[in-house]
């Protein structure tokens, strides 16, 4: 499907994918759940404890070459290996939303290599950016990341490094939910 | 409000602004309507022939040099001497949202000029932004445009030279309401 594709992503006691770990990195916690479930595209919102909702869309830092290379190297989700996933949902502080396009990709890239850092972990970790802020989410962007569970810790070290970056100030809500397929 | 501020744009028999024009510039048209109403904020969709929803946001394209230009060249909306308003509903092609970052920002800034053409109408001509793509709306865009009946053609010349740019080549519908305050 094109772009932008809404998602809602369904934190109750239903759904495919149990919750064995749910941690809350900065800011107001999300009521703790047994399991997600993941619905693609046009649905009622299902029966849940919560509902994040947000679309994927277009790039909004990367550069052709990049784009380029990121592709190439890249799998796509749904991989029957990937049993493991990750949703960690994140919301950015007024003063990043502030910024201009040039310094949001300064600190994006330049200064903290997050396009970079991502690029190092394909194509064991594959992923998908999902933007909730003109929804009127609670959260700016929910990741979503799939991999294998021998990549696990490989994925761990990918979350350590981007949160020790610059850009990561600029974080004040964190979530992060792990998740195994049942 | 902080942005993102969630507007609507509903054509009917209602609302303070009267559609004195209506013109389809490609693409499909809008139903013909004789009034406009416009809500800011979470309101229920008012009962109209039709209802355009998008949200303001954070600057796409424009750098840090740019954006402290136009904060100190633009006036606000709703000035008492604005009685005439331009809503401008545009759709661009897959192509467009395939492009990346830097390839977007060349054709609209280097190329095209558009943020550079904007600036030269200030501040007459006032305009707010609107983003609908993430909102599945059938427009990624709604410009507000609102000016003073003596400034009406200078906005003519306005739209007429962004038509003309590298950047237009890349909408494929784009609709034009005329409205005057009643």
């Amino acid at each position: 499907m094109t772009p932008p594709l809404l998602v809602q992503f369904a934190g109750g006691d239903h759904g495919p994918w149990r919750v064995t770990e749910q941690r809350t990195l900065c800011g107001e916690p999300l009521p703790a759940v047994p399991r997600l479930e993941v619905l693609e595209g046009a649905h009622a919102p299902p029966p849940a404890s919560w509902v994040l909702r947000a679309s994927t869309g277009n790039l909004r830092y990367t550069t052709r070459a990049e784009r380029d290379d990121l592709r190439q190297a890249q799998e796509g989700l749904n991989r029957p290996a990937s049993t493991r996933a990750v949703l960690i949902p994140i919301r950015k502080t007024p003063a990043w939303w502030e910024l201009a396009q040039d310094e949001r990709r300064a600190i994006l890239e330049e200064q903290s290599r997050h396009i970079a850092i991502g690029r190092e972990y394909m194509p064991a970790i594959a992923r998908r950016l999902h933007h909730g802020r003109e929804l009127g989410e609670p959260f700016d962007f929910l990741t979503w990341f799939e991999f294998a569970p021998e990549d696990a810790p490989a994925f761990d070290k990918l979350l350590a490094r981007l949160r020790e970056t610059a850009e990561w100030a600029f974080v004040d809500r964190e979530v992060e939910l792990h998740l195994t397929r049942a």
